[in-house]
């Protein structure tokens, strides 16, 4: 299949500001992130037994308890086409209080399950807790109709770490297409001249070959024939900056403007789902306190972090296409990974003017 | 125990439109509801095997494949503190394409994959559905940890019917509390001038003794001690009548107004959801037209609707407390029914001028 | 006409939690309200001269600049059928920056460049800032056509004060209906447990008479003949504790549950609005911090907060029945001031069991 | 100053669908567009007096009464740092009643009072109207302070016309900026293959120089230096498509895609607001039907809409740059239209593919 490279080995520099370490959304200090892949049989689909091309991914904002000292959180929801589990009480309440998990549509409910028992675990008082589960739909490869991602594979993903973040076919992208390529998991990171940091984790699955636009540059056409998509994309934004519970959804909602910029437009059937948490100002889920003191950031500095998450989501986007290899599934559909050569060939031709 | 008696049997008439047939959700033609209550074990809690004391219900618009023929809906949040599944694609659609399932917190995931299950069963073809699960917290009483209610039960409870629907401590309400008494499943519905039904359903596990308002008058304080309560509610509103998914969320609020006047302020960590459907205008999930032709209500007719989803929703509640029966649950913890002859008595106090 | 009474002097005690000083949203430190009433003129509608029965009223929430020294704000529309301005802002910035002002529906332009001038005086610099206006329609009583509250009256309702506040048919309130009586302004305020306070203004132009609950218990038929009523309402709450944006519109919800109780349906054709704010935490206009700490409630503190909102709304709207006086308007129409004699007789009547 | 041209007259193609006839929101048929432009004096800035250069611009769905005969409408918030009067009522009704108008941020007031008068002289019954004003700041060029948009003007923009529209520093466009040039009024149209059309309307006043894309390819660093700019965006999206307001909401969430990939971040200054509108299904004033008939698009047919929206708005957004000339404003304030010979040579290496 040849090497992958990510957009910025390929030369394409995506917006002005620059990415962290890993240029990964473990970059934002404490975040971690971890994937199990399921791939198993081929050949024709028998519902229930396989082929099997799917996965889950876990983004834990730290590595501690989360349900005892949760993170503040929001949502913003592009496209409502989606299944995700646990939005309503982020909204509600501004906070974070499990990890997040990226699986398959009809996935949903078993993921969360497990989540919730690996919650449970940790405190054997808990009657009541908000499992956050977010989906794409991976049926083009994998028999989606078997659910195949169980207890053991969720809590292996839920076996985090830091640094270097594997991106494409991998964990819950194991399945994902996007612009009629090979899609899956990407993320990016910016650091802010005020010195914070914004990464960002996508689960990309959605766009056709004909919208896409790289660095703002379209594909030739003819090169690969068009064929129609529909799909979903999921985006998590983290920083270490001490925004509110409103000002992360003003953040969130920046994320489409580094989506669009792909040339996405969240079609009908698209579920596009942004969360975006902040590992400032931890919640504790016990407090006798009647009032507590927090760090907030001055609204007017606000802006910076609106292009560091424009920025990140394009660029994530861009490497989870890169990243992706070509798979093979279920009834020997063929997902192809997009042609690296053919980038280079069009990064030649992106005339970005610095 | 005693009898136990709805609220109009004893002679409390809320608000000033009539019923109909069943004073039930199942007034409205072509809904049904169904129950699975799981009630086994006593004494001591053991996590996972109980006892256990709670269960699933379920409402289906129509007795027809509801994914292939869907009705119009909408979400109202009156507080999100609630784990809710499914209300995203409600809001962004329009739409409700399975049954709402009701059970309790932990168990949401179990019961989400149970209803993706059976959906599956009526189209091989589907690879995206939307499961609608709400829950409240009946951990008081039940073995919550366990996670009790599997696809068996969930899907004996989709064998639903049309008719008198049981109420109090059934279904998802074997488990449930409200204003310091046993709380569960109530009913009710009203007649329009207009000829058009409101039907509702509620699955009512909220509000403190003290707060308690029947027909608008409180409790004799000293009667009974006062203990807090954090609870929540789910309220199912059905009509006959061509709204619009934009005036069903306006209806669904209007739930708000006949939960308010039970005395319940909707406390911090009280999950009070809303959903609304109409049985009219059905969205075929297979079409190839471009355009569909609809009725639809003159807005300007909204209002009586609005008066019957806060009436029925104050008498549903009550119908609630007035069915359920004590409950004995884990460790013992007993769950008294409210005294009906204490509410005969409140009756003969209560002055309506009418 | 008599004397006119507020609830409280009636001896009816609406809930549980006790009032402050004045009973009033003042009793908030360093809130301020300031009326100035329109009446002139009698007898045939001349659009544009009379006869006009109409004002406006400002709530400040701390008399300094408030454009320099910003208090946290929230919105919640229960019904949006209104012409409010200046919520969209506040939504997005979680913050409020000029008083809040309430006028009749077709004066909400006029009132808002009125308010636009004053903030500009106070700060040549100003190039942006957002009007805050909210309105219910006065036409029954008023030559609403005229749209007479001028910029001199909008000034001198600015020049606001502390203490007890006026109400009833004053201010904003002069040709407002409700009930089918007389309607108006009202105000009341809860003292939590906590130390806190929270205070309430009302405007209230809703309801018929047929469904008006005073503390739970409809008047009797017969003795007035109803009448169908549109109208609106607008409510505003304050509080010292140290409330988000997020917290504050939580709290500006349950506005709702006492509106709710006193038999209001918010009607189709009824703008009823609610806007919350805090005094504590200002945010200063100009900033050249990154960051900033703040004062934050505990979230699981925030449940005597809801009570109180319910409870002052349903005594704040009770008060601007109660003390509102007959008005005679244009065309000769007349609204009755709701008898208080006929309250009284009520009084007796509500077994309140405590 | 050289002749301007559009974005198409100079070889930029935005996107894949074809424009309609003049390119323009007037393409959808009834939809027409006037202008009143305010420019006189000039030098120091005298509050009050001048100099002006401000201006309105009023937008009509069709050209007969609209209250009587109102339109399907929705609203989307991309950043509600903004002004603008009348969206609530059309989020909860889903209609336009009065047509639409632009101006600047302190302006707001007046030009809505003279909307409402402007109504009022079409029925004399009239008592409640939700006038909608959307606004711009113009403040670098104009005398913001003296709000010298009255009524006449108003009025005069309000005498609308369809076909060509004059497009850059035209009615509300005069004294806005963008992407550190000159902004101000850009419109843009797309065919449907279905038939249908999508017609868009800007006001564009956002965007800093070293972030814009033309076509998806930045400026080349050096030639212009870079400067701040705070500012908004209003956009009106038009379709003679029998879109409900649910769907028209979803459309106009589209429009943040299109002004994604101009390279705009929506900072957090800028009031970026969208309002679509369908001129099928006309909803009468009066009404005494119990139902009504609607024709609605099939919802699985709606995503060339929004691929539609997100391309009107990006060429929209050019047109405005490239049609605006430079501008002398208060303070010999000068905002320079941007250099088209530049542009041409930025098409040139342009190298979309096709």
């Amino acid at each position: 299949m040849g090497i992958r490279y990510r957009a910025r080995d390929l030369g394409i520099f995506v917006g002005r500001l620059k990415p962290g370490q890993w240029n990964a959304i473990t970059d934002v200090a404490g975040v971690e992130v971890g994937h199990a892949s399921l791939v198993h049989g081929e050949g024709k689909l028998q519902p229930g037994l396989g082929p099997v091309r799917t996965g889950v991914t876990a983004v834990k904002p730290h590595p501690e308890n989360l349900f005892l000292s949760k993170v503040k959180a929001a949502v913003h929801v592009i496209n409502g086409f989606g299944k995700s589990i646990g939005l309503m009480q982020i909204e509600e309440l501004g906070v974070l209080e499990t990890p997040i998990l990226l699986t398959n549509t009809l996935n949903v409910g078993l993921v969360a399950d497990a989540l919730i028992e690996y919650m449970l675990q940790y405190d054997d008082k808990i009657t009541s807790v908000n499992p956050v589960v977010c989906e794409c739909n991976d049926s083009y490869l994998n028999d989606i109709y078997g659910r195949h991602v169980r207890k053991e594979r969720v809590w292996a993903a839920l076996n985090t770490r830091s640094g270097a973040v594997e991106e494409g076919s991998v964990g819950a992208g194991v399945g994902m297409s996007a612009f009629g390529f090979k899609g899956g998991i990407g993320t990016s990171s910016r650091i802010l001249p005020n010195g914070f940091t914004v990464g960002l984790l996508t689960l990309v699955n959605c766009g056709e070959r004909e919208e896409l636009l790289i660095n703002g540059v379209p594909l030739r056409p003819g090169i690969v024939e068009s064929e129609t998509e529909k799909g979903s994309i999921i985006i998590i934004v983290a920083t270490d900056a001490p925004l509110s519970s409103r000002q992360l959804k003003r953040l969130a909602k920046r994320a489409t403007h580094g989506l669009a910029r792909t040339g996405a437009t969240s079609a009908h059937g698209s579920g596009d789902i942004v969360i975006a948490f902040s590992t400032a100002n931890r919640v504790p889920h016990h407090s006798v306190e009647l009032t507590r003191t927090e760090t907030k950031l001055n609204e007017a500095e606000i802006s910076p972090f609106f292009q560091a998450a424009a920025e990140a989501t394009e660029e994530a986007i861009l490497n989870a296409l890169f990243k992706a290899e070509t798979v093979i599934g279920r009834d020997d559909h063929i997902r192809e990974a997009i042609p690296l050569d053919h980038i280079v060939f069009l990064k030649e031709r992106s005339v970005r003017c610095k």
